[in-house]
Parts: C-alpha cells; structure tokens; sequence
C-alpha cells in the first residue's frame, strides 16, 4: 500500500523527520511517500498559520487524488489541520497524527498528558481532546513553551525540556503515558520514555500504523452526509 | 465608528442582502462597510469550500487593518469561519455571526432551534453549538435541504421551507426562538416571525448590534495567549 | 430607549455606584432609570439574601411593568437573582449582568476568571457558568474574601485585593480576561486592567449595552414555554 | 424524631395529601408536622410562583428553627423551591422531594422518566435533573398539560393522563421507573404502578424515608462554605 | 426487615467491623446479617481483585436468594462490585456503599471529597462518580497511599494519615463534606470530622439507612429490560 | 507476532467465526491464536454472564501469560469484559472488540450506530461509548432483539434483522458508520454495507488491526498507577 503523509509545515527539515520516523515504522510491504506543499509557513504554531497551511493542504491534496495511487493520507501537525476538509474530498482514509495518537492510548492507558509546545496553542489542545472524546482521560496539557523548529535550533535543549515536562505531567498531573504534541517532537519518544518510566507515544508513528490497519481493512470514509464530496460551485 | 463585514462568500448577492440587512439595524453614528473577498467560493456550503474562504478572509482581514479605520469586523457566514484565526491578527472585536446569535438568544428563550441549510452541515452546527456552550439549550438543528442561494434562486419556495421547518421545531421540539442559520437567511426573520408566532433571530443583524456593544465599552481582544499576534515566520 | 436597571441590593451607595457605570457606557439617545427595591437586604452575599431579594425584584418589577414605559430591564446583582421569574412577568428583556459578562467575554478572548466576593458564593457562580454554557472557557474562580461593601468601607484596600487576586488569576490560572464578579464593583475595571494587561469587564456596562442591543432589534422574550405568563391564581 | 414537611403551596387539600402520604410510609416512631406557609400561591406552577413561595418557605423556615424541635425539613414541592437558602439557615437536614426520588430511583433502575405537569416547568426540571446529576439516567420528562390542582378537580381524568403518560414512557422512551414530578400526585404511585409494570416513585414518600435515614445518622448540614450561616446584615 | 450486607472482602476483621458499624445506626427493627463470601481475595485493591470477588458475589447471592428471607442486599467495598449484576438476580434492592454515599451527601453539603486508598483506584472512583452523577459536586479524590488493610495492620497510623488527608481536602479543595472511601474506613467518621469540622460520612452506614428506606417503601427492582432476570443459558 | 484472542462466550461456534474473521484481515506475518475459556456461559447477554465470565477470562490471560509467547490480547465480545482488571495482569496490549470499533470509526465517519442485540443491553452499550468519549458521534443504539446465537440459530432471519436496523439507523438516526456490536455479527459487515451504503465495522477484525498497529510500535501497558501489576494478596 501507498500512504501518502503530508506535512502542512513547509519545513523541509520537518518534513525529513516525519519520513524518516514513519519508515521506522512501517511494514515492509507499505510505501511512505512525505512531501510538504510547496507553499505554505514553515511551521505552524498559530491558528493562522493553520488556517494558511490547510488551503495548500487543500491542493497538495487534490493533486495526489489526481495522481490515484495513494490508499491513505497522513496530516503530519498536532494540530490536525484541514482533516474534515481533506475527508470531503477523497474517500482514502485521512488521519491526522493528533487524534490517531489520542484514540490509540487509550488501549495502553487511563490517563495521559501531553506535551506540545507554545502557552498559545492550549486551548486548540483542549479542543482537539474534546473532538477525540479524552477529555476524561487527559491528565494535562504542559505546554513548555517550545517552538516548533526547537528541536532544530538547539536539540540538547529541547530535549531537556521535553524530558522535565514530561516528568512533571507524570510526578505531579499523575500522567501514565505522555503524547509528544507536536510532529517536530518526532523521533523523540524512546528517548523520553526511557527517562520517566512511562510509554510515551509519537503520534506520526501511531498515524502510520492507523491508516496501514485502515488499509488493510479496506474501510473507506463514509461518504453520507458529513463528508459527502462538496457540489461543484463558482470559485471567483 | 466603522463596523467592517466580511462576508467570506463571493456571491455579490450575498453581500448585497447583508449590508441591507446591517443598515436596517445600525446606529445613525455607526458606518457599515460590507464586502466580500475578491476570491473563493460563491458561497459555502461544506467544510473544504469553508477552509478555503477562510485563507481570503485572512488576506481581507490583513488588507483592513492596513488600512487602519475599522473598529470592529464581523464574519458573516453561519459557519464562523476563521474567527479564532482573524483574532489573532488584531485587537479589534472580531464576531461570527452564528456566535452572536447563540449567546444572544440565551437572554430571550430557554431552548432554540437553528434552521439551516444542507444535512452536511449538521455535525458543525453541532460543534458551534458546542463551542458556544449552548447544548442545553438547543431544542434541534433543522436541514431542510436548502442551498445558500436558495433564496436568490427561488424565494418563494425557499421561504415556504423555512417556515415549515421552523414550525416543526416550534411544534415538535419546542423550540421557543429560531435562530436562522445561514446568512443568505438574513431580511427573512420578521416574515418568519409572524408564521410561526415566536421570536425569530437573524444572526447578522445580531452580529452588528453585538460590534456596537463592544466598541461602544471600548473592549478589545486580549492578547494574552490564545488570540496573541502570532510570531513572524518565513512563508514559501 | 428606557432602560430600567433594578438593583436588588437595597444599598442606596451600591444603586448609585451602578447608576453612574451604567451612565458612562450608555449611548446618548438611551435613558438609564436606576432603582433599588424599597425592601430587602442591603447587599447581597448568601443564597438566603437572594431569595428575599428576588420576592421585592418581582414586586418592583411589576410596578415597573404597570408604569409601561421601560424597552428592558437589568438585574443589577451578580448572582443574576429572580431573571427567569421576571421574564415570565414581562415580554421586555431582562438581563442579569453575570450571563451578560460571561456571554459577551467569549468574543474577546478563549478563557476568562471571575474575581468576586466570598468563598461561600463559589458553588452559586459555578452553576451560573453552568447556565451560561462557559465551563469549556473558565480559567477559574477567585474568590478574595471581599463583601459586597468592601468598595464602600476601605476602598483602597478592596482595591489592592481586587488586583492582586485578578494577577493571581492571569498567572497561575492563565485567565485571558477577568470579569469583576459582583455589583459593588462595577466602576473599578480599567484600574484593574492598566495593571494587570488584560481586558477586565464590568458586568454592569455590558447589561447596558445588551439591553441597548435587543431594544434596538426589537427582540423580545419568547412567551411560548418557558417564559410564557403565569396562570392567574389565587394567592393566600 | 420529629420531621416538619412544608408544603410551599398554600393549598389545604395539597398539604392534606401529602401529610397522608407522608404518615403512610413513616416509621413508627417518626411524628410529621405537615404544614403550609400562610401566604403564597395557592399551588406552584410557574418560576415566580416558586419564588413567591420561597420568601414565605424561609420565614415558615426561621418560625420553625425558633421552635427548635424539629429533626428535618422537608420541601414538599417537585421544584425544590429554597433548598439551598434553607440549607444556609439550619444544621438540620434540608431535602427536596425532587432530589430525593432521584437520587433514590438510582439504586432500583437504569433508567427513569418524571412525568409531571405543565409544559413550561420542563427546562426547570432539566435544571434539576442536572443538578442531581442523572443525566445519564434520564429516559424523557413528560409533561402531560396536568395542573397541580388536577387531581383535585377531577381524579378520574387526571389518573388516567397520568397513566397514560407513564405508559407512552415505559413503551416509548424505555423509562424502566417512573417518578411522579408534582406534590399533587401523591398517592397515586400504586395505582400507577399496578398498570404499567415498573416502579412508581411518590417523591414525598421517598423524602420521608431519607429524612429519616440522615436523622438516624446524625449527619447535619455542612456549615463549611455553601452552607454556613449568613452573616447578618441590615434589612430595608 | 432483614439486611443481608456482604463483605467481598474475605477477611472476617474486615467483615466483624462492617457488621458492628451496621448494628451501631440500624433501627432497632432491623436485623443485620453480615457475612463475607468462602472465596476470594482477603481485601480488594485492584480491577482484578474486584473482579474475582464479584464472581464470588454472585454466588453469594443466589445461595441468599435461595434462602428467600432477605429484604435487601449491601455490597460493603468502596468499588461497588458486581451490583448491576447482582440487580438482575434479585428485586430485592441491592445497594452499593460507594453509590449510597455519593447520594446521600448531596443532601447536606455542596461540594465532597473522598477520601480512599492507593492510588491505583483513582481512576475507578472517578468512574463512580460520574455513574452517581457527582462531578459538579466533587472537590476532590484523595488516595494516601492506604491499604484496604492498613487499619488493621496499624490503626494509629492509619488514622492519623486519614485525617490528615481529610484535613487538606478541607482546606486545598474546599471540600465542605468528607466520604471515607474504603469499607475498612468504617467506624472513623466521627473521629475524623471531630478533627476537621466538617461532616465525615460512613458509606456502610449510609447504605443501611438507605436500605432500610427502601424496604419500607416497599420499592424493588424495576425489571425492566437493564436489570431483568437473565435469561437461562448453559454453562461449560 | 503472536496475537491471541479470547472469546469470553464458550460457544464452540462463535470461536470458530471468530477466528475466520481475524484470519482473512490480520497479516501474513501475524499469527492469530483464537480460544475461549473452558469454563463459563455459552453466550453473554447480561451484566451476570460478563461477570462469570470475567473471571474465566481472568484465568485464560494467566494461563496465556504463563505460556509467555503471546504479543498482545484481543477480548471477543462486545461488552468488553475484564479489558481494564487484564490490563493489570499482563503489559502486552489488551484490546476491547468494542472500544477498537468505536475509536477507529472516528477516522471515517462524524456519526455513527451501533447494532447490537437485546433492548437489556442498552444501558451498558451507553457506558462504553462514555468510556470511549463519544457520546458526541453517537448517532444512535439500535438493539433489534437478537441474541448473541441467532446468527447460529437462523441466519437468514438474523442478517434481515440487521440490516433492517442498520438502515432505520441511517435514515433515522442519520448515521453515516455503522458497527456490528456483538462478536456473533463478525462476518457480516461486507453484507450490510452492501445494502445500507455506508461503512459497516466489524469490530473483531478492527482489533486484529489495532493489535498488529500497538505491537509493531512496540507500545505496551502503562504500569504507572492504574494498570500496575496488583500487589499479592491472599486468596480464600
């Protein structure tokens, strides 16, 4: 199968990570394609920067329905960009790496944190853990006050960072399995996992094995009401 | 003061009816300016033609307060779209227009009902109504199947379905206010009214009165956190 | 318009302390009538206080109702005491001030506080954010041990308590905004704000300028249900 | 011990009722005072009805107090008008006859409908079904247009709305109990019982038997914050 | 009227101190048989625990049903085992000490803690909770590292350890009512609210009273549908 | 890897279905061990047969891990029996047939139904959407009179029957998923999805996926608190 993971970040250097973490994962017999749109903010860690990056996401997306080779598509940002969008348009399954991460812990665990990055982004968080129905089994959300690119920029930091918030959500929030809030996190799960003793889940990772099962269990998006393709209309 | 509509659907028909509907409501002292963007949708009618209107309304938005006169903007379309995103770009109020009429009608009624338009739209009115915190006050959502240029396509039969569907949520969910769901609805409120014998709010209208409110107590959005000027970032 | 604002504390200082706020904030071609029951308690601070105060708002209100001249009415107490009683006696709006702060907060920022008086109201100002649907957007409730008098005794003093818990309420709480949780001190917003960088509301001006807007849509309470006119019987 | 029943409708016939009821199911060695306030509407159907009721339940409240002989009070009304003012003015438990059936119904059945009087009173018993947390339990709330007086102007007929409401719950709506939402239909539970199958739940009778249980274990009223006593102040 | 209560813990300290709580508040009329079940595990402090332990339940209670003279069954272990099941296999109401517990305190205080074992639980008393309907009435869970046995292990200790964990629910999450929340907590409620001053409820108490309640109002079980008898089926 | 299932219902039959569906969706490299306890009801169909057969399961899981060769658990039947007390025993994944269906139909769909079996089974249908968050996606229960063997006992009658509810479900309830919500409908999806249109899950082969998608991450049980191995305690 061919799972297409497209990462509204425009970073090519995110965009390498996620790949890299998604073919760590993946089965032999599933191909990763991960490409970023050509435009769009490097990264994302507004509403506005989501708002900017869904309408490329829009067009990367009907572009690869074009090319007809694809059995799913990944949304590669915390913030699950555009998937309710992108669901109308294609009836390939299309998971964003959030709610894939959310859903899946809940098998492994009865309470979770996560851990993202900017102060600002906490109530799209909270909304993104109303929307997965977690709200009973979230313990925090810590928001370190980490950009997106830190990982990037000073990796040694970062992942200090990472590490004491993650330890504080399980110490103090009794946290038993942390969620990484954010795709450039990616690739850092093992890592944090073996400092505090609990799982901690990569949600790129989490994503690749939901559309490979999806995939294999040729379930397609319902096309009934909710994310039925839109009727052709006038675009001035 | 200036109160600025956006209307994100490109019909010109469309906005035609908003302003109408805003200049029967406002202040002598207040100026309405009503436009809609020069690209996107003819009108939207799913969650894609949403998010795309969205990425043109951020550009309006930015366009407007270069230009440095408005004090308030309202989002005229009953999906409020890219409110949270257009926030953050300004101190001005920025007011969606289905927003305004959820919180409003709480102060005249105990339950409504929004009539909308497609069954597609259902699970966002849903949302909105959640976002709004107006689920224990929600007698129903009616999709009777009309498009947003239904009104401009066949008025009378488009009226008549408004009525019946408002009567309905009237008579078997005790509905005891109808909130038209949908800005191609505005001017139709008082004939609707009538019918049916309970208040009947048109959400645009609101939306004006509601900006009057707060530029009139000189309250501006708080900056802190969530609606703070998102950081500059490189764009490709 | 005539707006008849009726405080339910009897405090002649408390009525005149609203009048003034409400005066400030009003528009020119509105008239701000501003009373307080003959009987009742002079401040308000238990459910006990409310009850009574809600037996002389009826009273008053129906008095009021006789005189024909009112376009709406405001609850001048932040418990927002006897409003679903007076709306079924009258088809004119009648707002509490603490649904109107807590409605009209939502478009200017994604999480807010109250700071109000006594901790044994807290349970009493949860169950109205339950009313008004706003538990999703409540950073927390500070409640300083500040009487309804406290303005009126040691105004410096109330004032410092006054900042210090809203201060408390942007740092450990993340409140985006304070809303000044009680009648007595409506007049003391901007103080607040200049020092502590958030927008803060004064409950009282908001009522103002929700009253304003619903005259001037010409809305009136729904009578079917709810608020419908009570059934004349015989009173012992 | 002694448990004082006050009926805040001022109607003999009701409270004659509901002191029959109330000695039916008593223990032995339980004496009820059955009794209601001197003034206040005949019966309660509407919001100002009951607040008109509870200034006069306190007075009744404080006269009883003064008596100091009292175990427990009980509001026989199914709004539970002052519950929690009363709460505030006496350590001797304080039970509503709606909180009582329905917490009680929770220990024999899944599922519960009320069926009670008037249309209007429905948001109002949604409150108390809210604040009694049964949400979840709830199968439906009927509202088969009875007045409280109903079965006191014609027993036949309002048997038989009743038991057909109880029925159109149990077949309809998959109530598995019912409770009778109104003092006025005290009494009737066993009839009501024997026609449709499944448990009937006379919320006076249910008070009585929770009066008791809390005498007997010498709980009283917390007077840590909600409850404690209200400080006194000066009465205009 | 006879109360059957059954420990699911099989340790007989256990059950001896169950027993002499439930003489000490029955009604003079009652009479109480206490017994545990022959197998099982000695106290119960895991999912798995309880588990096992129901299994021995429900055998417990057929052998008590063949004997056809009880008038009501008490599970006494804070986790409510088995009682949905055990509500099919009777009409005789079966009565959980958690549940009874979480009821009972709505009608004497506004906001309640408990006050339990491990940690390990907190998740399932949360899930009680919200089965009683009483998140909005929680203060607090407090689990300070307690065992089911440590009262009998070393009672100063765990005494000193329960109030002080009573005490900072009191005065950190403004609890106004404490539930000790293991059944091996009975017979400290008056200590600890000695200490605190504040109501301390025993939930084996509470849950005879409520038995005793519905006994003489001659309730039972609603069969229908959730807790009818079960079908017969073969057992391998 | 190995993946064993336990089929808490003993029926030979039912296993067998059951090890055919999980067959034709697991991988080539993924072996399915499918078995159920020797001991316990034939079929579950009340809150009694989940509680035997909770403690059957408990000792197959025991028993498995002894064995010390299995990589993860899935549990057939969709009540979801004993998933949280096997979590205790075991860190390698243990999954819900139930919970599975219901997280991953929230990729393809905004509303879904469940079909299940017996109308006494509603209530506890209700818990586990609750537990699994998704009271929100719920577009209804269908519970159309089947037992868990009418696909056993008459299988052309039993396949009308479901389809027949899985259409009301659409059309009624405005379901765009449907899931099968009994282990005795695997097998069947592909039928009904044929007739109704929408995505039919059947949750066997979900879990299968599921369990493959937590292995090859290598995720395991949180022993942090809530699923911690229980302490040895003796048994009687």
């Amino acid at each position: 199968m061919k799972i297409k993971i497209i990462n509204p970040n425009t970073s090519n250097e995110l965009t390498a990570g996620i790949y890299e973490s998604a073919c760590a994962v993946k089965r032999s017999d599933s191909e990763i394609i991960c490409t970023n749109p050509p435009h769009g903010p490097i990264c994302i860690e507004s509403t506005t920067d989501e708002a900017i990056a869904t309408y490329y996401l829009i067009e990367e997306l009907k572009k690869s329905e074009a090319e007809g080779c694809y059995d799913a598509y990944i949304i590669a940002c915390f913030g699950d960009p555009g998937v309710d969008a992108l669901r109308e348009l294609t009836d390939k399954p299309v998971i964003g790496i959030a709610e894939a991460a959310i859903h899946m812990c809940a098998f492994i665990s009865a309470k979770f944190s996560i851990v993202s990055i900017l102060p600002r982004v906490r109530k799209h968080l909270e909304e993104l853990v109303h929307r997965a129905g977690a709200e009973n089994r979230l313990a925090s959300i810590k928001t370190p006050n980490l950009g997106v690119m830190a990982f990037h920029e000073n990796e040694a930091k970062a992942k200090k960072t990472l590490i004491d918030a993650s330890r504080d959500a399980v110490n103090d929030d009794l946290a038993e399995c942390i969620i990484l809030g954010c795709a450039g996190m990616t690739g850092f799960s093992d890592i944090v996992s073996k400092e505090i003793g609990v799982p901690v889940l990569d949600s790129v990772c989490i994503a690749v094995k939901t559309a490979e099962a999806l995939v294999d269990l040729g379930v397609k998006t319902s096309k009934s009401n909710t994310y039925a393709l839109p009727t052709y209309k006038e675009y001035k």
